[in-house]
């Protein structure tokens, strides 16, 4: 073993950091058996720098996290701050002065990749940020490696765990979603200000990622569809159940059939209860991975939590430190395929359709009249009505977003057609 | 990207074989891409020369393994013979000409894993193989790399397809052993002959694999304790159904709770219903893994057939194909902590235990006196009489294997036991 040890600055020591710092601590023996040279903590930065960090030498605690990556005797800065700036120029900075970088960062990955890749490659650098999708779920590792002589066709995952969680408590006790909402920030799933996850925003970053990875191509977080889930109802929980499905916030990234195009995706979607991703509870991820040769994997675990999160963050530490030992980097960024972006319109999967119509004969034929001269083709319909009122509740064939788009607009101008109560896709069949 | 290609050598040209052989003839332009280098296929070794080879041009084809091996312009060596001899040779052969190896050989892997890791090392060469265990599903990375930072303490996991689709079977339908058996045979889910899967050889071999990269010591076949799965019955289902569990063949590698030394063992087990792995159905493996900050996670997918296989192997092939390149090699053999290897005796868990008795007073008080002389403490029991005879379920606490045992051999000694009609772990609780 090398006997210098590897220096490492921590930006950040909320609750990521102060386990990434704790476990460094704590498991530091381990760590230099499995990286071949000890790991010094070197610097710790942090906004206010009084707050007591236990566990942590203060002298190491610094305020000024620029000079910290400009010192130019790291090796590697570990990124848990979050958000662009100052993270962004921080990482960029730690590059420059000759580290690199490990992050949690799923926010400025999504939306700054690409240029932070070619920071990293500028300087022969490694970027690693396994924890920034799906906490300590191994899933960039095996994208980028494992899978690294397959053809992924389509990622689906489960990624974000506070709408898990919220989802999973309307299925199971019938609860609106602000009650459900509430009850995850009553137990901290959610936070005092819940719309990066309930609008799908962090997942959409977490797409981005994944899909760019996947598919070998850049894709930024502006490319990814995104809908949030708080205008799924108990109602919609109950047409779920009848289907023999749940619903979950999902985000999917597709190769096309053709396989010439790409897409990627964030909204709640219906799926079986067959599908191993229906019985994933609480606040747990996990993704599903369908690629030609190796079929479909999953991977199952806690996707957010500070000591998780800070588990995939220090794997990506000894990778890191080991390709620093041996002179080398680990895999940059694989964008060689370049597939175009395609917008959501082009999306193909099934809908399921609930419309509030008059009670009346011939609504149903006006109906289907419509859904089929846009194309799109009807699996099912279910009639249900009572006192001059009526609901139909459709389930569709595959089609297009757009033609099931101007299928709903058509739909909305029949004088039968009281109101559309709710539009679901329904993945995973 | 350099244009020199890399250069390969195929050792065996079966199931998985031919599907790696498949894959890179097919996907040869993102497979030099990923590795920044062309890839040639530039030999294959077969037993039988003759036979039509799809796909693969005929002058590439030689029984002369060695010969093959010994080339000394080879980049690296994919074996996927299987067994011990001649892939041992072929593969320190291989090193010593130069090459890195990709293999796909749990038997010999779980054998000598060590003495072919000292002789990657002492060549500076790769020894990868991924797909040796589970097939498809990234494990062997994930734990070595994206859980270095971490303490794994338990891995349990279904890695046999064949009895896995065997014992799903009977839980689905009532099956005994041997129909459902017949039924895998037929489906050519088992081989003609199954005695290295339903026996648990199979298994054990993955279960050494994944304890001495788990725990970072070095674990033999020879360590692994294994019990097959040929005498699970249909009552022995029925009796886990009442329990709200399925029986599943589980890869078992604990760390001992005081940390001081690791267990690895194979036998069939009743496990929740609620454990995420009693939901894997047919052929498919899965792997939980348990570690100190991660928490729990799952990694599920096709355990085998050519191309997932194919597919981990090729995964490999690019790493290893990269790290030429770059002029390193990846983690070796990592067995610093050379923790003890306890044996069965000390394993701790519960157990499900059937008696047959005779059906009259004092039976239970004298059943429960010898558990208590044991040190076994009993969870519960439930009595069951008719026509004189009875039988009696005890579900015990934790308690140690030797301690089991001792209760096992007692109980038999009494009178009124007339047989112990079955003993069954129960697991992942
Ligand atoms: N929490 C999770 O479960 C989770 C999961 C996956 C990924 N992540 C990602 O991990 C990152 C960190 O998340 P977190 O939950 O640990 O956040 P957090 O608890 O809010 O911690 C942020 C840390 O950054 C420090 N900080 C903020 N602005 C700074 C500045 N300008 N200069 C120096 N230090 C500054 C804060 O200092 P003070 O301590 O002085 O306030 C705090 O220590 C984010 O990118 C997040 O998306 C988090
Ligand atoms: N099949 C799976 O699903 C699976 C899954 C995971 C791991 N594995 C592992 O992968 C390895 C290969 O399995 P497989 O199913 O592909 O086996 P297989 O179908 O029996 O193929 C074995 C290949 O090795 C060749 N061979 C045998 N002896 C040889 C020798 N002395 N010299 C040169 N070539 C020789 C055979 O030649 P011929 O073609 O001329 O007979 C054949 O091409 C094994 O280690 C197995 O445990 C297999």
């Amino acid at each position: 073993m090398r006997t210098r040890p590897l220096k490492v600055a921590l930006l950040g020591c909320g609750v990521v950091g102060s386990e990434v710092a704790r476990i460094m601590t704590t498991h530091a023996d381990d760590l230099a058996a499995r990286i071949g040279a000890p790991v010094e903590l070197a610097g710790v930065a942090v906004r206010r720098p009084d707050k007591v960090r236990e566990g942590i030498d203060p002298a190491l605690i610094t305020t000024d996290a620029t000079a910290l990556v400009k010192r130019g005797d790291l090796d590697v800065v570990v990124e848990v701050i979050g958000g662009i700036e100052p993270a962004r120029t921080l990482i960029t900075t730690a590059f420059e002065h000759g580290a690199s970088v490990v992050s949690a960062n799923k926010a400025l990955l999504a939306q700054d990749g690409a240029a932070l890749h070619a920071a990293a490659e500028e300087h022969g650098k490694d970027l690693y940020y396994e924890a920034a999708v799906a906490g300590a779920i191994p899933l960039i590792r095996p994208l980028r490696e494992s899978l690294a002589g397959d053809k992924v066709n389509r990622v689906l995952g489960i990624v974000n765990g506070t709408t898990n969680f919220i989802l999973d408590k309307m299925d199971s006790t019938g609860a609106g979603y602000q009650e459900a909402l509430d009850e995850a920030t009553a137990l901290g799933y959610a936070e005092a200000d819940p719309t990066a996850d309930v609008e799908g925003f962090d997942a959409a970053a977490k797409a981005a990622i994944l899909a760019g990875i996947a598919f070998h191509t850049r894709v930024r977080l502006d490319d990814v569809h995104r809908e949030g889930m708080t205008e799924v109802t108990a109602a919609d929980f109950a047409s779920a159940k009848e289907m023999g499905c749940t619903i979950k916030l999902l985000a999917i990234c597709e190769r096309a059939e053709d396989g010439a195009s790409v897409t990627a995706r964030v909204h709640p979607a219906m799926i079986p209860l067959s599908h191993p991703l229906a019985s994933v509870r609480g606040a747990y991820n996990a993704v599903f991975v369908e690629s030609d040769a190796s079929g479909r994997l999953m991977f199952y675990g806690p996707g957010a939590g500070g000591s998780p999160t800070a588990s995939a963050v220090l794997g990506d530490l000894v990778a890191v430190a080991r390709n620093r030992i041996n002179g080398t980097t680990g895999p940059g960024e694989s964008a060689y395929a370049a597939l175009p972006v395609s917008p959501m319109g082009e999306v193909v999967t099934r809908y399921h359709i609930s419309l509030d119509v008059a009670d009346k004969p011939g609504v149903l034929a006006q109906v289907a009249t419509v859904f089929a001269e846009h194309g799109v083709s009807i699996d099912t319909v279910r009639q249900q009505g009572k006192d001059g009122e009526a609901s139909l509740v459709v389930v569709t064939h595959r089609a297009s977003d757009a033609a099931l788009g101007g299928t709903v607009e058509a739909l909305r101008k029949l004088d039968t057609v009281r109101g559309v109560a709710s539009i679901m896709r329904v993945e995973g069949e």
